[in-house]
């Protein structure tokens, strides 16, 4: 394990993607590219109602035309596909974590996911650009003099490290996730303390002293990848009170 | 219906927007934005064991951001949206039109149309662009010596045209669809002939006189997007024997 | 395409032909047999809701037995049949442009078109004869005094259309349709104005002066069609104020 | 318990009702109608593969437009009706006690019973027309020299019993049923044997005294029915070898 | 059919299996091993609202591994199990005739019936067992005072009763069953009344005098179950009033 | 974080608990019990056909009666629960890293974990019991000859971990699990190493010393686990070659 990449790939960040959601990004991690839109809605699910507060909710889906092998829509065969579910529930209580609920009011947040390239990857990113949809349109409530204060706690992004025979490899793509031995997925916050950590030994079960070495991979790329949020988003009046 | 609106919007293409896929566009027409992806699966429906010819088959699906108020996804509701299923179909039906499928293998075409961005006439941008993936994808057989002969028979193209009150509209946005009193999609071919012609009176019946005038008009519409479609795929191997 | 047949077929309707809905009729066009009934229910969709205004909607099904090959029940596999949907969204568009809403109070009238032997048009035969059965039904609202006024707009039918190689040919049977070439269906007023039109070139595409040929022999159809329906009508208190 | 009702209501059979089916007849017991089908299909279901016996199978289904209030389609509803699910799973198994599956062939025959009015009574009246519209599908095998020897054990019927207040009710309409304490269903042969008993004290239990007069009413009830079966089936080619 | 077989298998009753429902036991008789729990929710279905009447409803269901051939899940294979669903159907109707509703306040009782362990008789076992856990958790409303007065009108338990080529069985077994020419199941009431009969000639017809047989079993072992079931629930307070 | 939970609770395992399936535990880790068994079908899924290997499967679900509120069946919801489906992927992702698949030859384990029980850490218990099920269905093979050496790579066992506001704990129960502000589950095999991570903070963020503190319980944890299930299988045949 004496090597490692301890780079992202490319990112491009496509502000305001899309004219009708109330947030948008285009977010481009190589070759994977993710549409994230958030759109506001005033009500919230039955279990919250008259509770004063607020709720975010998270949908992920591929399109058919996304892998290189064609994708069958989920209507198609009927159930949403397993992964598809555990991703959404994952970027959902996520961005959940990142939001005081009770300064949104009784509204929800519904933030989409569609990937429209994959390369792997395709979950980190679509929580790193998700919270940033979300913000642009928790930002467009504060600008619309709808909320009062931000209720954003803290920026969050996600990020892949994987351990190959080679050694260990910050963000992988496509070709590296499938020859891993160990894939971990990180969601963490600015300061650098996790939120979720889901890691699978696919080959081989790992050590303490391996997974050791995958968190400080991790640290590494969400430092890049919030600063990169932080420089997209700085203009935002919601950060400039 | 002294005014008449003959032009198009805004047409913009991004040929081979999509890496994975066989074929694929991005088709703009004013704000409506559609990915178009074509893939080509070595085998055809059961229906067709045997006889040596293909098919083609398509799908069309808006992504939940792509209206201004949220569209929920067919796996949540449980069921494929009505409109959906028809809008599919009728993709399905006008591309096998423009292809001799006994040029083609035991293969099957997918065609997905799946929009990012709604402003009217989505499902006339799914064909006109449906149809551009599908040449590519059939470009990339016969660059790969799949397949001998060219087997599209003619260009297809799809417009809308309605009717408000202030005279007839040639390639409604959102807002004049809204409005309009005739509703009408076609689909034809660079001959001027028609493959589908679907119309509706949404607010009152509407005279053989109206037709005529939605027809002239939607001549012009076609004329143009298929001189779009040829000036985009002339330098295609296919159509260079 | 010199030859024409400007016939329909043999139509035969039974009035009230079944005890328990608010109206209802067998329609007969040739072979193809179709059980139309009206039913009214009093609460309007969700959307609708405290407008003062009624609706109405249409289900279109064909039994096992109704074909040849036996057809497979939608609840068995699992899921509506396409084309069953987009011909219940035709007829369901089709019955509210006859209808004055605003007078209909808040109420729901279903229309249902069960399909008991099929051979050809039965998507037509669906319109004309659950264009009956609601009338019955309204005139029951009027009867019972629940509205005050003639809620019906005008009368409407529909008819099918063909094109095959021999010319053209009105209200197609089945083998008929199977060997046609296009394929029009046409709703129409008393006044023979256009509700709808849905043509298909199925084997090739077609000009625009074969349209006006299939036009022609559509308004001889519609109009011997609502002459029936006037006939069988003309006795209910609705239209006797 | 004094009184009873040991006539059978108004019976009316017509036979070849439908074309397209093998087999099929319209029963009506009283104002209760039931188009019976019989469709042969050239194969067995996956269990049965290359025995060389055939298969019997039933579907069940009411038309939205039967009863008084209007019943929503399964697929509507997205599931099976429990009460239709457990109907047609009891006509299928008495329609296969009444053939010898070892000289159908590997064939399977679809009885499939749509009530098109109900007023009580539609699962017996099922049976018994299920019957006659198979043995006519099994007697065109017969003729068409598929099959060289009769698979007909016997003949069989259903009828309803009930115990009301005011004594027992043979072949109870909905209103009877609807006030009986006891509704029991029963399938017997011509010999008066038992193929099924369902009995249900549906508003309070039953003494086995009572079950006895339930019984010797079945018995003259099943008599007549199935003297009736034999006159309307008695020309069949099957029974005149 | 000289011989008979007059006894129960062994059974044996685990009263309060489980914490968390308000009513549980474990019920075994022979092999056949079942979980039946009741828990109440205080409200009632829909058509039941504001008529100050209770409910109870049941689910059957089989554990996968229950059998001896893995037994797929309901939810993978979209649908529920017909045979489930009319057990369930008949559990549900059963128990509500050993209670006033009307004394039950505008409560609903979920009774639950899971198959752990399946040789035969499940569902028998299921009635029996679910009465059990049924009257626990009604004890339960009585304790805490919820309702004022009894209001089970009588013990009912279930059993089933077979023919086969050697005589009349009680209580059979999963070979047993497999073997029976007819197969019974009873429910009856410890006055010996009948609550449901069912039964069903597998691979004949059978007689008057098979079925009088059959019920003398079913009085025997009724009696037997009834005292079993009255001596472990003896001391619930509900009893003692 | 002073105060430390460093105990499992009390754990009981009854072996061979039902006699249908090839092998069954009743694991019970405090109040939590849950049915595992494993049955084996001697086919693999399609995408594995003709490669030599085996595969295994898993399925989880909580019966209704399980929890305090009753849990609502899957098949009723019409879709499989999100939370369900996340843990049965984890617990066939776990158990097939400890078999060596290439030894099992052309055959599908099927694991079922059924709660009937639950207060917390049933996923763990699901696994740790899932595979105590599952090895002693693969003796069963190895004792009838099917599979001539032990597939067996190494023993794994699961265990939660969790951080209150009082410390961490070891295998919390419900109500410790409610108050968690982290939650993890591991999954570990005989030497400490890690298959799983599955962790969320789901009140706040967490600290690296604190993931540490976590993974220094659960190899406390998972270390007794194991000593249980050897002790318990120590007697199989297939670990005494």
């Amino acid at each position: 394990m004496s090597l490692e990449k301890k780079q992202l790939r490319n990112i491009k960040i496509e502000m305001n993607y899309l004219d009708n959601p109330d947030g948008s990004v285009l977010i481009q991690m190589g070759k994977t590219k993710v549409i994230c839109t958030a759109m506001i809605e005033d009500r919230v699910p039955f279990f919250l109602n008259n509770q004063g507060r607020g709720w975010i909710t998270a949908e992920y889906s591929m399109l058919p035309g996304s892998t290189d092998r064609r994708k069958a829509r989920d209507i198609t065969r009927g159930k949403i596909d397993g992964r598809s579910q555990e991703i959404q529930r994952l970027i959902g209580r996520s961005l959940r974590t990142a939001v005081d609920m009770s300064k949104l009011g009784e509204r929800t947040i519904w933030v989409d996911c569609d990937v429209i390239q994959a390369d792997g990857g395709t979950r980190t990113a679509a929580i790193t650009g998700g919270f940033m949809a979300m913000v642009i349109a928790i930002n467009k409530l504060f600008e619309e003099n709808k909320i009062k204060t931000n209720p954003i706690l803290n920026f969050i992004a996600a990020v892949s490290v994987g351990i190959s025979e080679d050694g260990a490899i910050l963000d992988m793509c496509y070709e590296e996730d499938h020859k891993a031995i160990v894939d971990m997925n990180l969601v963490m916050t600015e300061e650098k303390q996790f939120i979720e950590i889901q890691g699978t030994g696919e080959e081989r079960s790992f050590t303490r002293e391996e997974l050791d070495k995958i968190l400080d991979l991790a640290e590494i790329g969400i430092e890049e990848l919030i600063q990169i949020q932080k420089s997209e988003l700085k203009d935002l009046k919601i950060f400039k009170q």
